[in-house]
Parts: C-alpha cells; structure tokens; sequence
C-alpha cells in the first residue's frame, strides 16, 4: 500500500509534480538568461494571477510574515494612524507589526471568535480618522473567516486609507479583485493557494501605495524589506536584464512560474469555483458528521480552508488519529480556542480525491475515538456536492 | 553532447544531487513529526559545521542580506557605535545596514581595492572606542579578499566590542574558528559553500552577542528579523517540538539538513584543506594565462573564488564565450573595477574535474578573442597542482 500521507494543512499544501519537479532542477545562475526570463515571465504573471493590473509586483525570499512586514516599514512613518480589521490571529498580528514601525494602531474586533466586525463598525472607526492605512485579512488562517473585502475596502478608499489586504490564505483560491474593490496592496505566500514551496514572500502594490512610499519623509526603518532597494531589481528582471540586490531564491522561483503558468491554464474563474465546489463538499461532510465549525455563518466561512471544532469529549489527540489514517490536518492557532478545533486546508492543486481521502480519514479517526455518529454520512454528503 | 553548463559563479554553486533531490521531496508540515526531526537536526549540526559549540543557530527564509540585516538590528540600539573592517563592497553594505538602525559607524577602509586595512589602522580605529560592534567580511565576494580574522577578532575583542564576522563567502569553505578567535556572530546564505540552493538566511550567535540582545533597552526596529520572535521557535524544533511563528521554507531545511550531513561526513579539515587545493589548482591555472588578481597577494586571497582581471583590451563579452564553452562565471560587482574583472566561484561540492573545465572553458574563450597566451599552460599549471 502507498503510505505517503495526503498534506491537508493550510499551508504547506500538495504541490504539483511539475511545481516540486522545478525545485529540484539544477540550480542555474541569478544572472543567467534563461532565469532572468523565467522571473521576468512570472512577475508579469502575479498581475494576471492576482487580477492587479498597473499594480508593481515584489519577490523575495521569505515567509509570508515577511510580506506583511514589508506593507508595514514601507507604508507606515513613526505617527501614522493605522486601522486593523482583525478577524483573528493574524489581524492582531499586523497591529502588532504596524506598531513596530511606530503606528498609532486602533484594531476593530469581530463581536466573537469567528465572526467579522460588522461594516457599521468599521465604518464607525473610519470615521474616527484619518488613517493612512487600513489593513484587511482575507482569510485569517488561525479562524477560516472571510472577511468582506469589497465592502470594507470600498470604505477604507472612501475615507482615504490605503487598504492593505492580507491574501496569504486567499491568493490563488478566493476571488479578489483589487481595483475593483479599491484595494491598494495585497500580499500573500508562497506556499498556499498559489502551490509554491514555502519560502516566498509576494507583494503587489498598486499605484496609490507605490505614490505614498515616494513620498515619505522618514527612511524605512527595515532594511531587507525596504521597497527602494527590491523595486530596481524587480524593474530590471520585468525588462528582462540583470540586477543584483540580494540573491534570489532561484529553484522557489523557477516554481513559482511553472505554478502561475498552471493557475492561468486553469483560469482564475475556474479556478475560485474548483476551490468553492471543494470546500462546499468538504463542509457539507463536516456537517453531515455533526462537527460544527469556528465562522459562526456559511457567509463568513473561507473556501480554503475549514475550520471544525472536535466534538464533546474529543481533543487534539484525534489529529494522530487522522494522520494515521493518511491525511495530515492542522491544530488550532487562535489563542482563545487553541484546543477546541483544528483546521484542514484545502486549496492550489486540491482534487476531490483528496477531499475524500481526508474526510474518510476523519470517520475512520472519529469512530475509534468513540464519538457515535452516522459512520459514511460525510462521504455521502461530501460524494453529493462533488457530483452535483 | 551532454550541454547542461557547469555553474562557476560565486554563489549559487552546483549542488549534489542528494541536496538537489531534497529540494524536489513532496512538501510536508512544518510541524509534522519527520520536518521536526530533520529540522532539529539541522541545528545541531550547524553548530559543528560552523565550529561554534554553545553559539544559538537562528535559520530563516531570506537571503544573505537578511542574516547581515538581523545581526544589525538585534544588536545595535540607536546612537550604539560601531566599526566596520570594509574589504570590498560588503563591507560598505554592512555600513549601511548598520546605520540604518541608528548606528554610527565608522568604516575602515583598505589602502586600495583588492587590500584589507592593515591590523594596525584596525587597532588605531579601535582606540578611539569604545564600539559596541565590529564586522569583518571574512570573504568579500566583490574582490575575493580574505580578511585576516583571528588577528582582527582578537583586536575587537581586547577593546570590548561584539565581533560580527560575515561569512557568507566562507563558511563551509574558509577556516573559522568562533571561540577560538573572539567571534561573537556569524551569519551566512545557504547557496554559497554550505551548498544548499539560496533562500536561507543563517547566522549563530555567541554568548556574549545573545547577552547583548537581551540587554537591549529598545525595541528591534525589524519586525520579521527580530531574534525575540524566532529564538522561541529555534528552541523548540531544537528540543524536537513544533512551534510556529513564520512558516518555515520546508524543502529548503531538508536539503540544509542533506547538505550538513554531507559536510560532516567529509570533515571540516578535509573539506577546507579540498578548498585550499582546488583554489591553488585554479589560481595557478591564471597565472600561468597571465592574468592577474583583484586582490593584492597570494595571502589576501580567498579560497572559495577567485577575481581574475581582463588581460588588455578584453572585456565583459568574455563571459559569453566562457559560457559557450560550457562554465557560467560572474562579471565584476566592485563599482570601483566593476568592468575590468571578473569573478569565478569554487566551492560548495566543487570538484578537480570543474576546475578543469572552467580553465579550458576560460582559455578557449580568451584565445577566441585574440588574446595571446600559450594555449593548454593553464590547464598545465591546475594539473600540477591538482597531481601534486
């Protein structure tokens, strides 16, 4: 029997053979024609990909915490006012981040674990203003809520704040489209919807967030993360010449174009209704089991991953159980429900055969936990969503 | 013919198939029980390949730049001093890292490109400390200068001042001895002669640099290289326990981990001493052409490259006859001789038969542009040297 385990978390995920096959081609220079053409072609991608035309795209190595730290020391001025929407752990995260740089920072919190501030309330804030800045998760990966983007970012544009959208678990798998909504910068990892290997940090910022860099006054208090020292670099690689600033991470590169290219070959449409199909099979199964789940509404649940609460009497002990069975799924993050739930991600290269094996897996690990539920019921419901 | 082209440049090198292999593995959890052995492993290791027992080993998604960027912002507080031994274009850059956290920074400069600043105007600098910092580039991969680091350790050390050595041209490569020699960091890329694909920024830290840090009155101005984010997290996998603050670059820790295993197989002694052959075998190769070296003497140059300059009235368009002859070599990266050198890296997993090719590659190429040598001397010269 094969015994490779099928990875479910949200991020890293299941990358394609020919994603994992270009990591491990013989590394060729950062200066070689034929690299510079491939990181040239892929940033001109990410605009395709993250549907930000106009907008200038950043590559370097490093998580996706990076990329948020880069939004951060390149937007903010030691006294700007910040507005977080926080929908969980990585909401407080980048007030945490912003504050670093020396943001005054107000965060809106949901009413709840699992919810989403209300637009009232956000808008509410905004009237609390000016802020220069106004960031947005889009799926806060610790809770599997997804947040509003249009609406709250038609709001920060109205009351003049560049709207930052944390897409690090949305990018590639949640449908998103900066100029339409008013978004300015959106940022994102490697390793999630986009089905790269960890190690790439990716920003893409748009006009009015490149215009209020130019205009600062104080230098950028971060220095790898400094747009002025990354922004020739990517001008050059775009214009297919060589530039050195630091070395970049050429095989994760090579992957990441051979990635883009399969999300285009898809199409991006096609692509948010493969990901949206899955997941609506993947809840149903949850709920056809009777495991509820941390968005408290179908509204505000992400289609990337899912986030189900153990029932009575289970703890994370069933996630051993799940692996043994061949699927690896995640723990909890949120620090107030860290031990209640955990989280399966499913999304870049996800089939409906690895919805199945992951749902199977979580009946089989249930049932030898002792919890009494109709065994087969989620891969029934699962199986009709998938069929429908 | 087989055409795939040898990569001679100072970083990315060729890479073993083993480590290669690695970087092409199916992705798994950053928190799944075989990532937690792998990465643990790799931390241990690290200390005994960069002879350094009692350092903390700190390896983060990044480039080299990033490991100089975290070096200065966790040890510098603003208005700290500091003292940078510049041996080429590196050196600068650690300048101006270094003031970008508020430090003032006195450089050192050397009496011409291709020297290193005489112990004594080191000394002379020092007397006009206290500095709370030194850095010294062991390897200046812009003029392949090797600084003399024992010497110069132990100076700053007498004057009281945390010695940071960038080894991202040497470690793996150059001898380094950390205790023994009074240093307190050093950091390095992963795709220079650790040998492992770039993406990974790695630096270990001392006692004396860790106490620094944990004295600090102010907040790291860095976010994403704050040590007090990650030491948490180095700790953890070190014990064999899963922790997350960023998502590690999985793949890449794998090959890290093949490639130490590799460098510890084949021994620290043996390895340097196989860097100090090949780089003989090549040096001789040039000298035997007749083409001089950007640094000054035998004894002021590196092991892991060499700078050859253009013989007369040959330029840059060398470089692409030596690649069509079957080896990539860089051009020149100092501003000052930028267009009169270039740069050939040896190091890493570097083999006899590589020096080989790169000599012939280098001969055909000059005999193609008119230069007049005695053919098959440099080949002559490293089969000597590669015999003796």
């Amino acid at each position: 029997m094969k015994n490779r385990k099928l990875l479910m978390i949200p991020g890293p995920v299941e990358f394609t053979p020919e994603v994992l096959a270009a990591m491990g081609l013989p590394t060729t220079s950062h200066v070689a024609p034929n690299f510079i053409e491939v990181f040239g072609q892929a940033l001109e991608r990410l605009r395709e990909v993250f549907l930000f035309p106009g907008s200038q795209p950043f590559v370097v190595a490093g998580s996706g915490t990076l990329a948020m730290d880069m939004a951060a020391a390149n937007l903010i001025e030691p006294g700007d006012r910040a507005l977080v929407v926080s929908t969980g752990y990585f909401g407080d995260r980048f007030a945490a981040i912003l504050e670093r740089y020396g943001a005054q920072v107000t965060v809106v919190q949901p009413p709840a674990v699992g919810d989403a501030p209300p637009p009232e309330a956000v808008a509410a804030a905004l009237r609390q203003g000016p802020y220069k800045l106004m960031t947005v998760t889009h799926v806060d990966t610790s809770t599997a809520v997804i947040a509003d983007v249009p609406t709250l970012a038609g709001l920060g544009q109205e009351h003049g704040a560049l709207v930052v959208v944390d897409g690090v678990c949305s990018v590639g798998g949640e449908e998103l489209h900066p100029p339409e909504w008013g978004v300015d910068v959106v940022l994102t990892a490697s390793q999630k919807a986009l089905g790269v290997p960890p190690g790439l940090a990716i920003l893409l910022a748009g006009p009015r967030a490149m215009e209020a860099f130019r205009r600062r006054k104080t230098p950028v208090q971060n220095y790898y993360a400094d747009w002025a020292n990354w922004l020739p670099i990517m001008e050059a690689y775009e214009a297919r010449k060589a530039a050195y600033f630091g070395t970049p991470p050429v095989n994760l590169i090579w992957a990441l174009n051979v990635s883009l290219g399969q999300i285009l070959e898809e199409g991006l449409e096609a692509r948010f209704a493969r990901h949206r199909h899955l997941s609506d099979a993947f809840k149903a199964a949850m709920d056809a089991i009777g495991l509820s789940q941390v968005p408290v509404s179908r509204y505000r649940a992400a289609h990337t991953l899912t986030a189900p609460y153990y029932p009575e009497g289970i703890d994370a002990r069933l996630l051993g159980l799940i692996g043994q069975a061949g699927a690896i799924v995640a723990g909890g993050l949120h620090p107030a429900i860290r031990d209640r739930y955990f989280r399966v991600g499913h999304m870049g290269a996800v089939a409906p055969s690895d919805i199945l094996t992951t749902v199977g897996a979580i009946e089989w690990a249930l049932a030898r936990s002792g919890y009494r539920f109709d065994v087969g019921a989620g891969l029934a419901a699962a199986g009709r969503v998938l069929a429908g």
